[in-house]
């Protein structure tokens, strides 16, 4: 079976990224060609600080730029070289020159620095393929979509109508296809039969409208909230679509927070990440245990996604 | 040591709460004296019913009323029954006769039925005391407070201002009176500095204030929603406070559904309780298991809360 090629953005070469990447090199080769976006000269610098050896086959794909490594220092030339990273991370996956490719984590301020006009990978990407990308968090166990993302809370009763939560969940559907999706409610007890709001309704609407469209029935709920990440109910559900940030990702985070990664759906291309940030505080230290769970993990899970969707 | 002599509201009797006290009583007599608030005639009929012995040492607390019991069904006497039950063991705990009471579940239908215009036990509660109960879940490993209970999402917001909030906390400490307590956000990445939403600042004054007022740094935050219940965050803090109802319990039922007790804080009594319903579904039903565990941890709890108030 031939592995996929993943191009890896490397990340905020002041962060914690490119150990990551470096320890992680034996592990994910058995699952993938990874191609790294970092130029020799650059990653010369990162191991010599890290004192680590380069593995003979790690391969690169050469980005220009040079510049010091300041261990954890929010710096406009590192912000400006992991976006650069990036953005030939995709256009090497957008060209078909790499199967999926696999994010280390940016700093937001470095962006910002850098007079980068995103805040993170995600509006990138949407930008860049003008599509509605979706974002999952999740491990095998259990992954958690979200329908509405970074806005206040106060915004999130708003932001739920039929119309564009049957089109979440069908595009959802479309980028996952598995059997049987738990969708949660928005209010507590699932408002107890509109005792506790109204907004079920809708989500109980966009529900039935997601299923006719498939003609299947995908899609259950509206579940109640609190004990729908119960051990009991995951045993029954794997994938969930949740109303808001910290309704899917405070229990997901609970229970499976080093494991979990970050994925990009209903995008042309396959992207995940790591489910953390860049660590300044522990970047480039020795002496101390490091996770490359959620790395690894993201590796493969871009793997399945693309053999997926061959 | 004298052991403390808890009673035991019997819940509906419909419903699994009485084998729980019957099955469970060996073990619980070990922390405390239970005092059941059942007739002989009812605990004959449902002992019968469940084909188990009444142990010798159970000592009740005779409550009028008889019925047939249906199991599973929603019944006018079986409501006014759970309630009366109840009010006694409110009594008995308000005239000093018991240390604490323990409540097994009632049916809410089976209440409104019987015309009893409360809710549940927590609005009963507030009703005879004229106090604010404060509404805490848990086990020994993490206690959640929630600081709004049963209202829309869309009300949440609008309901977090710093003097309520400060009264609450104060509050809350003085029933608890641990040394450290995390108190969570409203928004994702507590709104990264106002970016997504505003009220972290209200919460942040409410902290400073009870801190201030108390005279100590017990409460930390606002705390960012979706880490708060990482395994790393909960090494830190064992008690948190929740601005909503999903936000502390749907983490807190994902990590330890079957063994967490409902407790109800700032109130002149000690009062514990199942976290979990009547489950009419599996009620009276012969061969299968049934889950003692909220109602022996709701016991210990009793037995503390108590213990630490004289």
């Amino acid at each position: 079976m031939n592995k996929p090629t993943i191009a890896i953005s490397i990340g905020d070469l002041n962060g914690i990224g490119i150990e990551i990447a470096l320890r992680s090199h034996e592990k994910i080769k058995k699952y993938c060609k990874p191609l790294y976006c970092v130029n020799r000269v650059m990653l010369n610098k990162a191991a010599k600080l890290l004192e680590l050896e380069i593995p003979e086959d790690f391969k690169l794909y050469e980005i220009k730029g040079e510049f010091d490594i300041k261990p954890g220092k929010v710096s406009k030339k590192s912000g400006r070289y992991s976006y650069d990273s990036f953005m030939e991370a995709i256009n090497l996956a957008n060209d078909k020159k790499v199967n999926a490719i696999v994010t280390l984590p940016i700093n937001k301020e470095s962006w910002s620095k850098a007079k980068i006009k995103y805040k993170g990978h995600t509006e990138v990407l949407r930008d860049y393929f003008g599509k509605n990308a979706i974002m999952m968090l999740g491990c095998k166990k259990l992954f958690v979509s979200l329908y509405t993302e970074h806005i206040p809370l106060k915004q999130v009763a708003k932001s739920i109508d039929e119309e564009s939560l049957s089109s979440f969940l069908i595009d959802f559907y479309k980028s996952v296809k598995v059997k049987k999706i738990g969708v949660l409610a928005l209010n507590p007890h699932a408002s107890d039969n509109g005792v506790l709001g109204d907004e079920e309704v809708e989500i109980f609407k966009a529900i039935k409208n997601a299923n006719s469209s498939l003609n299947k029935e995908i899609f259950k709920g509206p579940l109640v909230p609190d004990t729908a990440f119960s051990k009991a109910s995951r045993s029954n559900f794997r994938y969930f679509v949740a109303m808001y940030h910290d309704q899917g990702l405070a229990p997901l985070k609970a229970l499976y927070f080093d494991q979990s990664v970050n994925i990009s759906l209903n995008l042309p291309i396959v992207r995940t990440s790591v489910d953390h940030g860049t660590a300044f505080d522990i970047a480039y230290e020795k002496n101390r245990a490091i996770n490359c769970k959620s790395y690894k993990n993201a590796i493969k899970e871009a793997v399945n996604l693309q053999e997926n969707r061959v």
